[in-house]
Parts: C-alpha cells; sequence; structure tokens
C-alpha cells in the first residue's frame, strides 16, 4: 500500500451503552474508508492492527458510570477499543519508526491512528505475535503483578484460582508451581478442567458447575484452607472461599466476571472471615504495575523457552467474528486467552 | 480476708448458647461460696476482680459456632470470662505476687482462679486502673495495631471512623488527628456525635441515624474520597463506604458490629471498588499485636499525661448491671466504653 492511499478499513463500532448481558448486536460490523496517511502534525501512529484482545474488563465499558472509573467507557458509534498488537505503518513519534511491532491500546479496525503513550515496542518475535495480547502482554502482567505482588507467595502454600483456565488464571497457576505451591484451579466445562490438569500442571481443578455446594468443593480440596485465592469471578465463589481461608491469608482481587452483568452485583455475607482469619483482601490493576514489564519478560521469556509456561490462546479468524469472540467470555464460551487475528503481517 | 475463708462469690453466669439479639435474661447473676485458696499445686492465680470490660468481640462467645473461631465460646452455666483488671490474692506463678495488680482474661464474678497466660502486669498506676481495661488494654492495643500497623496512615490523609465513640474509635480518632490526618466520625447519638468534635477533636461528625442516604453523606464529608476506612460496624455502612474510597486506600476491619446479632449477615454489593479503586482491606485481631505492648505504653502514656489523648469510659456499678451493660453495646446504649465496676480495691 502506497502512502496516502484510500483503502477500505472494517470495523467493529460500539452501539449504545447497555445494563445487563451484552449481545452479539450491541457491536456492529462496518467498513470506512481510510486514508493510509497520518493527520498532519499527529505525534501518534498509523498502524495496521494484527491480533485483537478480548478481556473481560470491556465490558464495563460498555456501561454508562455515575461515577469515573478506572477505564473510559467506550464511546457510541466509534470502533471498539482495546489492546492489541499491530504494525507501524508511519510514525509522528520518533521513538518509533514504520515497521516497528507494538502492543498497547488500538482500535477494533483494520487500520488506526492512535496515540504512543501506552505503546510498548515489541523486541522480541522468537515468540508467537498474539502473546502479546496475553501471556507477554497486559493478562500476563496482570497475572506477574498480582501473584507476586499482591499475594505475597511463598513455598509450600495453597494456592486456589477461579476462572483458571482464562488469559490470566492459566499463568498464576503456573507461577504458583514454579513457587512450589500446592494449586488448584476451578473453570466451567471438563475440557478447560482437563486443560488444568494435563497441560497446566495444576495439582487439583473442578467444574464449579458440577458442584452444588462450593464450599463443600473446596473444603475437600483444601482440608486445611487456603492461603491465597486469586479471585478472578466474585459473588457466590467469593463468599465461599472466604470462610476457607486460612490465617493471615491474602485475597487478590483481579476480577469479577460473574457479576459484570448484574444490574446489581450479588450480596458477599462472609467478610467476618476477613477478621476472624486475619485476611487481607487487596483489588489491583495492572496500570500500576507497567514498570515492572522489563522484570517480567526478564522472567518469563526464558520461562517460555525452556517450556516451564506454557499458553493456550482460542483464537477466531477476522474481525467480523470479534464481537461473539468478546461477547462469548461472558458465557465461558472461550477456551484460554480470547484472541481475535486481523491480519496475520 | 484470711487466706483459706470461705467467702460469698457473686457470679455472672452464661446461660445457654443463643442466635439472634442477646437478652439480659441470657445472663444470670448467683452467688457461689468460693474458697480463698489457690488449689494445691496450681500455676495461676487467685485475684480480686476489680474492673470488667464489655467487648463487642464477646457476641460471638455466646454462639455455637460450626468451625473453630479465633475465640472460644463460653461455656453454659459457668461464669462469663472477659478482659479485666485484678488484684492478686496468691500466686502459684513465680512472676506474680500477692498485691499486683493484673489484667488479662478473667472470670466476671468477685474472685476468680486464672491462668497466667494472657496476663499483664500492671506497672503505672499513676492514670485510672480501670484504663487497663480500655486505653491501655485490649481496645487500645487493637486502636493502635488497626491504625498504625494496617491503615498505614500518612499526613494529610483523609479517615472515615464508625463506631466512633466506643472503646477502639475514640482512640482510632485520636492517633489520626495526632498523624495530622482529616478526621470524620459517625455515632448513633447527637450525645456521641458532640463527643467526637467537641471532646476528641474529629473534624467532623454525624449522627448515621440521621442519614437516609449513606452514600450521601459520606461524599458531603469526603468530596474527594476516603484515604483510610476504620471499619467497626460493617453491613449498610460497609456497603456505602466502598464506592468513596479513594485511590489505594486502606480499610482496617476491625469488627462489624451491626452484623453480629444477625441470623446471617448482610450482603456487601460493592465489592467491585476494591478493584476500581485499588484498595486494601485487611482483617486483623489484636491477639497478633500484643508483641507492640511495650512501644504502645510509651507512645500513649506520655500523650495521656500530656493531654493529648483523652478517654471517655460508661462505667456501671456492681457486677449485678453487667449483663444489661454488655447487652447494651448492641444497641449502642453506651457512651464511650463500657466498664463495670466490680470492687474499686
Amino acid at each position: 500500500m502506497a502512502s496516502g492511499e484510500e483503502v477500505k478499513n472494517k470495523q467493529v463500532i460500539f452501539g449504545d451503552y447497555i445494563t445487563g448481558f451484552p449481545k452479539e448486536s450491541d457491536l456492529k460490523l462496518t467498513t470506512a474508508t481510510t486514508k493510509l496517511k497520518l493527520p498532519e502534525g499527529s505525534t501518534g501512529l498509523l498502524v495496521k492492527n494484527l491480533y485483537l484482545s478480548c478481556d473481560p474488563y470491556m465490558r464495563s465499558r460498555m456501561t454508562k458510570h455515575d461515577r469515573p472509573t478506572y477505564v473510559q467507557s467506550f464511546t457510541p458509534g466509534s470502533p471498539v477499543t482495546g489492546y492489541g498488537v499491530a504494525k507501524v505503518l508511519e510514525s509522528g513519534d520518533p521513538k518509533f519508526k514504520q515497521g516497528d511491532l507494538v502492543w498497547g491500546h488500538t482500535g477494533w479496525e483494520e487500520y488506526s491512528v492512535i496515540t504512543t503513550e501506552s505503546l510498548i515496542k515489541i523486541h522480541h518475535t522468537d515468540v508467537p505475535l498474539s502473546y502479546y495480547t496475553g501471556l507477554l502482554g497486559m493478562p500476563g502482567m496482570t497475572a506477574y503483578a498480582g501473584f507476586y505482588e499482591i499475594c505475597s507467595p511463598k513455598k509450600g502454600e495453597t494456592v486456589y484460582i477461579s476462572a483458571a483456565s482464562g488469559a490470566v488464571g492459566q499463568l498464576v497457576g503456573q507461577f504458583a508451581k514454579l513457587t512450589g505451591c500446592y494449586v488448584v484451579g476451578s473453570a466451567g466445562s471438563k475440557e478447560k478442567v482437563d486443560l488444568l490438569k494435563n497441560k497446566f500442571g495444576f495439582d487439583e481443578a473442578f467444574n464449579y458447575k458440577d458442584e452444588p455446594d462450593l464450599d463443600a468443593a473446596l473444603r475437600r480440596y483444601f482440608p486445611d484452607g487456603i492461603d491465597i485465592y486469586f479471585e478472578n469471578v466474585g459473588g457466590k465463589m467469593l463468599d465461599a472461599v472466604l470462610p476457607n481461608m486460612r490465617l493471615k491469608g491474602r485475597i487478590a482481587v483481579c476480577g469479577m466476571i460473574s457479576q459484570y452483568n448484574l444490574e446489581r452485583p450479588e450480596g458477599i455475607h462472609n467478610l467476618m472471615s476477613l477478621i476472624v482469619k486475619q485476611v487481607r483482601m487487596e483489588g489491583f490493576l495492572v496500570f500500576s504495575y507497567y514498570h515492572l514489564y522489563g522484570k517480567f519478560l526478564e522472567t518469563v521469556l526464558p520461562y517460555i523457552k525452556e517450556g516451564k509456561i506454557t499458553y493456550v490462546e482460542d483464537v477466531v479468524e477476522g474481525l467480523e467474528n470479534a464481537p461473539a469472540a468478546l461477547i462469548g467470555l461472558f458465557s465461558g464460551r472461550n477456551v484460554g486467552k480470547q484472541v481475535v487475528v486481523v491480519s496475520r503481517e
């Protein structure tokens, strides 16, 4: 493509703010026309999008909030935005040049003009590029910061992870095993439970949908209690976990996907356990930990190359399948990290 | 009294395990006969009880628990036990001698035989002895550990305290003012609110019973949010506080008195705020912090002598008034630390 050429630009447009469960029809596929040229004086980048990331936090961006929150809501009528991997076509920022590969915030479209403030240049391309939407991107950093910085893990401790086969959970479990912990995960299908046990090396795993009594399930897997709970789901699971925590246990609150589509979140009744067991429960956002990204890569890249960490992606092809992929997160349709391929190069 | 003498021993006997709101009739006054002599070979102490402490945690001891918890339940048919100040009449432990004053676990009766493991000898008697049930005892240590160790306070931060005129809250507020924080407290009567503002030096205080919308009240007092919440009540107040927390806020979970008499605690709906605001919420028990008691006394005794810390007690006279005093805690009848005088010497 020549610079300045007018091209068709397939886009996924956000319809309007919603309450309740999102539907595919809340996102609309259109084709715009885009001139492959940075606007005059732009300090951003014109990029070609390669891989897009579907992440649970995006549900919050489909809601109109009364109070300011940690991420901006989507703009109705504009393309969805989110994490992705992209190739620089033209740069208005001297830190980036044509041909660079970057990951960070971009648009759900073929070509985007984006600002560089959240972007990280990709230097290691001997791993799958899509990993920068997951294992080596925001979810990977989330798992790393959440586990090592919030949970203060020690060898021999017991670790429980909900939504354990997801983009973050699968990594937390592997970090916990590498730390010498006893690790149990839960997920919502037999296929996911098999992955946890046979691919990610969890000590035990269970399908929460098969457990009418979550408290009993947790007592079975943790007869002496849970030192570390990595919270991805919230609601009834959190309420069942609380009385099963051990003295001085830690709960890293990463997400509460079971609650995102409810008009009002479920009530949690067992917070007295925080006192009785002297538990620390801490919410965190990955944005506060990107200064650790260099250290994270130094830790994780060798693990990947030595085969000590593995990663499962659920890859769909084409922007036209992106709405279903994003909506599918909330019914647990995806197996592993949900990625959308816009283009492979 | 001569050693070995038989004396009448007034006692408050725990009836049986309860659910729901405790009643005075759950505690029965009787008079036993006790021989003023340590049993042969005892390594404990025979004491005369002077001051007894009424504390909210005692409600938990009136319940039969399915799971082990941090304090033993009372024994039906035996005297209530709890914190108190006592004088040693006879010692089977070389660390204590006749005439020593001690504070720690004792019985709700005139004379008790107690073990020495939880006891602390009282060296400073130039402050009211009853203070060792409150300001200089378990509640004081709770305020100190909870505020300085759990809340990591910094000058200029905003601090909110519920049940703020209670045994713990009034001290937390004064510690927070001494740290240079902006401090707001809530309580359940005009009299208590006046105490907070005029006696304890809180910047603001409000009667939560006069606030139909707790969220609106908190927004009014904390337009820029709350850095530190010292949680004494739980339930609706906690739910209102959560969305009002500031980024990287801290919640010290000390107690949840509004919940202790419910068959099932109320549900807390706003825990997503822990993530959005990256809040740390930590439960604690004073038992884990008694190693700091020496440091605590060094800090607090000078403050008392210099008039920088003041303390309000609600003193009732006589064991016969102890049941009403304890039960009154749960309707907020007490103003300040609830103490029962058994004998002044």
